[in-house]
């Protein structure tokens, strides 16, 4: 109930595709099931600002088992989680672009997408959601 | 396609004229293109806080080729970028004074000011950027 | 003179193919010129602890100029550059497995490897750094 | 009793030169009294890895008012201060080339540098000290 090199490569792989669709570089990350990076790129010209992003994007989507979107909704004043971005050393990260990956119904892991706008970066990583749920 | 110290001295002298003229003793920094530190000043007075924040403002404006000011306006809740402070170890400044360095249309550094108001610091950075750009 | 991801994904094939020929499944890091990481990999079964390691000798390899090998032999007590490693953050690794990577004389970036033996990571990182200097 | 931008930089203009007399590009640091960065340059091609190693051998000489190097001595196994290097959040700095700046017994600051040979950075930071002791 893991996720293998492989997996994650052919994740980011449909991931940078969509990137390049998108016409954005763009940093990709994948962790596994315990948060911890398998794999990881920075297309040419992507932010190097967007490394630690997109890698606790990913660690975001799999600490809390949810999209960073989602998270970011309720991380604002007044609201369940308020403040919440401060916690676990600053790699809470509450804007889109991190998506868990499972099997079934159990969370495995994630990917996390940073070097666009949120749209961008949902899409990429809804990409390589896909090409993992084969 | 990097920055010589020269070019950062000349860069942080014309800063520092602009500090004089603001009468507010500012902390400024310039960074290459990696995002590395190549030189530094605190202006006599200056304060000793500004000294990290001169410096990640610098960074910050390298590693998302953008103005810290313009990273600021799609940080807050709700926008694109939520958060994104707490990223990077606590290196991402949102407030203005840190602006990219150019040769052409290619972003190979940063200045970070740091001191002053905001505007201050912007017409500190931006004095920056024009001596480089000759 | 920077490096792609193209030729970081190289390097990175490279090191793994020695690292199945170790029979020793590795994390595999590269960075760019700047010290920012481009692309890294955790084979199946490599330790979660190297992941940081391998990123970091790929760090410290390019922060130096030299393989992290050689940094440590000097880094002891009464040595050259005795507790160095304390320096940076943590981010100084000075047992071997982290060597630069140059075009002609220039270092450009670097690649870490972790996972095995000191041997057997060097040997990797050597295939990553004879599958770029081509 | 501290230390002016115009003494820092002509500190760090002294050891520039005799890091150009070295043939060795350097890191070179200069903190005040408290400790606090008042100027940093990397000289073209320095260490990047280097930068934060100036700037604490200068903090470390005036934290413990004394030669980083003297420190070093005392620093390894069964010494007075074995392992002082891991306090201070890896600030601690152990080996030569980081010097007190005094006027006459007091110490109002200190000099770092790091980039070549123990003895060169020191030979740099020795010719900061005589610079600002005029």
């Amino acid at each position: 109930m893991t996720i293998t090199l492989d997996e994650a490569r052919r994740v980011i792989n449909a991931a940078i595709e969509q990137a390049n669709e998108n016409g954005q570089p763009s940093d990709i990350a994948v962790v596994d099931g315990g948060g911890n990076l398998v794999a990881f790129v920075r297309m040419d010209n992507a932010w190097i600002g967007s490394i630690d992003v997109a890698i606790n994007k990913a660690w975001t989507a799999r600490a809390f088992d949810m999209p960073t979107k989602a998270l970011g909704k309720i991380a604002g004043p007044g609201d369940q989680a308020f403040g919440i971005h401060v916690s676990n050393g600053g790699r809470v990260m509450i804007f889109g672009g991190g998506i868990p990956l499972k099997r079934g119904e159990t969370v495995v892991g994630a990917i996390g997408v940073s070097g666009g706008t949120v749209e961008q970066d949902i899409k990429c990583a809804e990409a390589g959601v896909e090409a993992f749920g084969k």
